[in-house]
């Protein structure tokens, strides 16, 4: 498919503005063709105009028809495999094999939605009936469910060119609930977003649905998103990010005439501890699963782990002898733009000059490339500079040694917000800890015991949230299948006759999913009058 | 009892500050003893700090204690309710026996959370179990469940000294779901606030529980509760009241250095919605039915309806000299407070001067008092003026008069968030205007047909939310169990040994909830290895 570096609105193209870019090779240091335009505050404009028009429509179709277009998206996106891997490798410098796992990934979470509103109990319909001889009022008849919000905007992420980007879990989530879909594409792999972005639109087509339910917008900077986030039609937006840009986006969408939700994703240093006798029985195990996992993508996932808790002492050393190895062994990162690869440049300089850190590991790398690094610093250190427990972006981390369980316990309650906390831990360990894993459930979304922090299993279980800054909101997650609470709200009817209700709320259950019936979940229709067989 | 006056921070009580003030009785318009303090700065933090410790505990206390602690609660405002519905007449000139109503349906509240949390399932847990040999990685075991936000702060609404005041539906849910509370007191009816706040500091005691887990403060003016939405230690707050006021909250929580979700219920007109058929059918029942929901409380309720749409022509001739009859034949209304009267002046005296506008039906009344008025207008004058659609707080309401189906669909498409819309319609009315009804869902949270909006029962299906202005959040309800989601948030935990888990999430279902194991509800346990018996 040839790249044109146009805006998709709806099934129009963007004009060839004067705002042009392209996209880079991390690799090779070189530009990429062809151009792209940034949109237009016009286009902007439309796009979400054709958005809103599709709400009506789009937000009324059926969970079997979204599911049917979810797949259909699905199966595109696998028609372009090839190109779509190579053309994401030459923008972001991730290797095949991880483009090919995303890939898969990607179309794994478009269909694990297309199954969720397909078999349809998610809207969580709930039924009071009425009760005509209650005293002193009769009560009416009640009923619940879950609707779409409306459009949404959803930000590609630089880390994430296919998962978290066009066709990513935002927009899979946002157009499971009903929800037409404005993507602004990440500058960093706009060709990528295009082919993707190519698909979503051909789908809408085959589909018959209105235009305006997906559109695809470019730009070099970050007009178009805070164009997008402050535009009165559209209402709600999900976003993966730097912590300045996502509290930007936050602030303007909750400064709006008519505040909306806003879900950013947006830093988290992912703290590890490793317990006293894990450290002395897996030391080197401990070690190589914690390399793996802070190098893993050259160190740029949200999850990676940037600060590790271990206890002073001989296992420690150990510990830190066996990591210096994997990292000296290790190849060098190209990491995903120029901008991050100087913002990680310039955080490990700063922390080079650190006075209470130093250097553990280091794997020196010619200019352009990144190199794998760890420092280490005590507890009281660590305590008194706040500075030390943010994100850096890239291959590094942290390590922090105290002397007793009540400096652990101390570092814990002086935690942030994060995506993920870790422990490795004997049996014995847990037990002597149990008020560390009570103090890290107010701090993370995620606990991880004896793994790694890399790697979100995208399941009907997962959190990938966490208090702020990890986020903006600690009650959602952004992957996952409860991922789609996000995009809607509940809509109650009151006293309707059966015909007017939507086809979860009916009688009969026509499309048998689990409603909450007077207080009690079941299967069952109701029957005229009254409720045949619950439970 | 003997009212003191005082704020209750956990176990103390606050100091005789010099920032004084009365409870008004609006019938005589009298001052009403004792003197009450404003809560100072200091008393502030130490409420937010006690509640930030008593979390601590409390967050982890079971919901079958918690659901003890409520019940206790209920029971302590029956042991009250003489005293407390002779303070609220004093306080508040509600008539006796809707305090009488107002203190069962608070208790109700209280015991129906109570239920929710000791059944347990309301904290969706979900598991997806390890699947060691998936390739290309293995899936570990991943499960999670709602847990508590942390001290949430709650304001006491004006017009229901009880149901939404200390130990409202905010406090019930927040408590419910885990969270100690800081109540800020209404100023209209702080006695009636200190009778139930001394009831559930008595709860709070005789149950052990750590004495931050409630406080109640009292407050002149606005500072103590912007002072409490600021507060670092305090997770999320729940408030009704104005537009104004309620926006002003919802900023401070949204511009903090870690911004908290605030649940503000604002502001709402209710559109009623008079179809052709259901008008000429049930002329004098719906002008009598709207008659008794416009003035219910004084029309001092958020789900009054303040703007009626029916066809012009002869019924609605009849209609309006039907709701004339009843206007002339009533009593004045008393007020809550001195402010809200001035309001209410304020804003008829407006529209007595709008051109557009013209009195259909009036009380007159003397000075102290207000009456039942009623405007008309016709729907292009109501296109034209946004004004037309914003809330009058006391007992008036405007009557909009259309030609034709397409004015109908262009007011509906028009109107801002509420709370509620309202059709009625014959069974061919609402066929003929399908589109309407996919309108409104848009538009507002609740959907009622053919009855009228006031009214608010609480259950498993109430909406009482919808899009802004009429809330800050058309996610969420202030009303009804579905609240209770406004105060948690999921946790996940990855390859967590059992042991460990919290007891929702254990293997063998200790608590006997319901749970989505691998995408299927079920309260079945798990069996070593695998699932038994699913579905």
């Amino acid at each position: 498919m040839e790249l044109k570096g146009r805006s998709l609105i709806g099934s129009q193209e963007g004009a060839a503005t004067r705002d042009v870019f392209y996209a880079w090779n991390p690799r090779t240091n070189e530009q990429l063709q062809p151009a792209f335009y940034s949109a237009s505050e016009e286009e902007i404009d439309q796009a979400a105009r054709l958005a809103a028009e599709a709400f009506a429509t789009y937000g009324r179709l059926s969970g079997r028809d979204r599911a049917a277009f979810l797949r259909s998206i699905a199966e595109k996106i696998e028609g372009l495999r090839e190109e779509l891997v190579e053309r994401a490798h030459q923008e972001t410098a991730l290797p095949k094999a991880r483009l090919e796992g995303e890939t898969a990934r990607t179309c794994g979470q478009l269909r694990l939605f297309a199954q969720v509103v397909e078999e349809g109990s998610w809207v969580m319909a709930r039924i009071d009936r009425a009760q005509p001889d209650r005293k002193p009022l009769p009560r009416p008849d009640i009923r619940s469910m879950l609707r779409p919000l409306g459009p949404v905007v959803v930000f590609g992420a630089s880390n994430f060119p296919l998962a978290f980007s066009v066709a990513g879990g935002d927009t899979a989530s946002a157009l499971a609930a009903g929800n037409p879909v404005v993507v602004k594409a990440h500058p960093a792999h706009p060709g990528t977003s295009e082919l993707v972005g190519r698909a979503i639109r051909q789908a809408v087509m085959e589909h018959n649905l209105p235009d305006g339910v997906f559109s695809l917008l470019f730009d070099r900077g970050t007009q178009a998103g805070i164009s997008l986030v402050k535009h009165p039609l559209i209402k709600a937006a999900g976003f993966t990010g730097s912590h300045r840009a996502g509290r930007a986006l936050m602030d303007a969408a909750a400064n709006r005439p008519e505040p909306i939700p806003f879900f950013a994703e947006m830093s988290s240093t992912n703290p590890l501890f490793i317990l006293p006798g894990a450290l002395r029985e897996r030391t080197a195990q401990i070690a190589e699963g914690l390399y793996g996992s802070f190098t893993l993508g050259a160190g740029q996932f949200c999850t990676k782990p940037g600060m590790v808790f271990l206890p002073d002492g001989e296992s420690a050393h150990q510990f830190t002898s066996q990591l210096r190895q994997l990292v000296e062994r290790a190849d060098a990162f190209d990491l995903l733009t120029p901008g991050i690869r100087d913002a990680f440049s310039a955080s490990i300089r700063a922390r080079l000059q650190h006075r209470a850190l130093r250097v553990v590991a280091e794997k020196p790398v010619t200019t352009g490339k990144a190199g794998a690094i760890v420092f280490e610093t005590d507890a009281s250190s660590f305590l008194k500079d706040p500075e030390l427990a943010e994100e850096i972006f890239g291959p590094e981390t942290l390590l922090v040694r105290h002397s007793d369980r009540e400096q652990i316990l101390e570092i814990a309650r002086n935690l942030g917000g994060h995506l993920t906390a870790t422990i490795h831990g004997t049996e014995q360990d847990l037990h002597d800890f149990a008020d560390l894993v009570s103090i890290l459930e107010r701090k993370a979304g995620r606990l991880i015991f004896n793994g790694f922090p890399t790697g979100v299993e995208v399941c009907h279980a997962m959190v990938h949230g966490g208090p702020y800054p990890a986020t903006s909101d600690s009650r959602f997650t952004s992957v996952g299948t409860l991922a789609i609470f996000r995009f809607a709200r509940p809509v109650c009817y009151q006293a309707f006759p059966d015909t007017a209700l939507p086809d979860e709320l009916k009688n009969e259950n026509p499309l048998g999913i689990w409603r909450m019936i007077d207080g009690e979940w079941t299967k069952e229709p109701i029957a005229a009058g009254h409720l045949t067989a619950v439970r």
